[in-house]
């Protein structure tokens, strides 16, 4: 089956028999903190700033510290050793550059110290149905970051036909996770839109909820949607304790 | 005079003795339509739109068309002998990707076609005075792209002490425009901030300015303040009336 008649066959379904499916979660035994990327992607981020989202994230035990790729190499080196993952994005935030340059970025950061990165798809060609390029530009950095890939389809400028597209040609690419928004768009991660990706991808990738994400309450509500990771700069107020405090 | 001492002496100036200038604009001998940078940097513009945007530009005798990276290729074929400039961006919106990434991205589009790169500045890096790294960042841009450079400071993020000496690290680092904005931050080109960056780089390289830049009578403050450059979406609403209609 070639990329269009998965899209299509996806679509097909979409219309007939798509039901929204929400997960249980038993917030006693959540450990909330595990499921948090501590995030800070401000053009106006300092090292100073920086070093102290990799302390929080030390002290509250978060899954990862998601930076601009101008911080990677820091982070890499305030979080050797902790566990704790270096995630970066690519293409940020438009999605709008070329190809092989969205694949040079991938790998400098990965040679810098990124373990997972985030990339923005192209948005544009996704609109006017150019769903080869989009799969192109998603490959092209799988193969060039060697390293998991969240694919970015900021879902705030998409209609439902186009964020199943989008998530059916990010599965076909090799990501491991889709990712509802950058924060930068208009929105940011909704409820349905995360239950529609998870569907999207019949549960075999996983999808990463982000963007406007600041309560506890926004949190439990993204993961109750089938999100298995949460991307937030409010990681401190969500969890309000250490893990181990 | 080394970098440090080269914006100190400015800053001095500052403090001491800066008095903003207008410049004189004859209104009636003027063609706007030349001084515009018809632009859409929209991540969800489709190639649809942007032949139309190079269709307007033509029509209206616009200087420069200005898009994302993953256009240029399309923009250089649709300008071919029209004389109208192939313009992009780089590192764009936020600045924070590594200087390598731009360097490539800047090589990239000139290979591709474009005819000046307009680069958003590490803005981090400057906001905690580490002013070589501002420079580096500039210098690998305008040698890797080897056309015309405008440097976009954002404006809206800085203390005016942070915009003169970017611009006066600009001029040094060999760039032939400052720029006061991405269109994307928190706030576009204003009038102080356009005289204040033609006083900063001593008139010896031009300034664009860009960002909510809507009417005819904000295009024509821009010149007032000392911009010779303007970029704007709103080009066919400012002009009204094509260059030769």
């Amino acid at each position: 089956m070639n990329l269009r008649e998965a899209i299509e066959e996806k679509l097909k379904q979409l219309k007939s028999n798509y039901k929204p499916q929400e997960v249980e979660i038993n917030t006693e035994q959540l450990s909330l903190n595990t499921f948090i990327e501590h995030t800070n992607l401000k053009p106006t981020a300092t090292t100073e700033e920086i070093e102290k989202l990799c302390e929080e994230a030390k002290l509250f035990g978060f899954r990862g510290v998601c930076v601009n790729p101008t911080f990677v190499p820091l982070v890499a080196e305030k979080l050797r050793n902790t566990g704790i993952l270096v995630v970066t994005v690519i293409g940020f935030p438009l999605g709008a550059t070329g190809t092989p340059v969205k694949a040079f970025e991938a790998n400098w950061v990965v040679q810098n110290g990124a373990q997972e990165v985030d990339m923005v798809i192209n948005i544009g060609k996704l609109k006017e149905g150019d769903y080869q390029y989009v799969y192109d530009d998603i490959r092209a950095v799988v193969e060039a970051s060697k390293v998991p890939v969240k694919v970015i389809i900021e879902t705030c400028y998409l209609t439902n036909e186009e964020k199943v597209a989008a998530c059916v040609i990010s599965k076909l690419a090799g990501a491991k996770f889709v990712k509802t928004s950058t924060g930068f768009g208009t929105g940011g991660a909704k409820f349905e839109d995360v239950q529609l990706m998870r569907w999207a991808v019949d549960g075999e990738i996983e999808v990463k909820a982000s963007g406007g994400i600041r309560t506890y309450e926004d949190a439990i509500k993204m993961l109750k949607a089938g999100a298995t990771r949460i991307g937030t700069s409010s990681g401190v107020a969500i969890c309000s304790t250490p893990l181990n405090g």
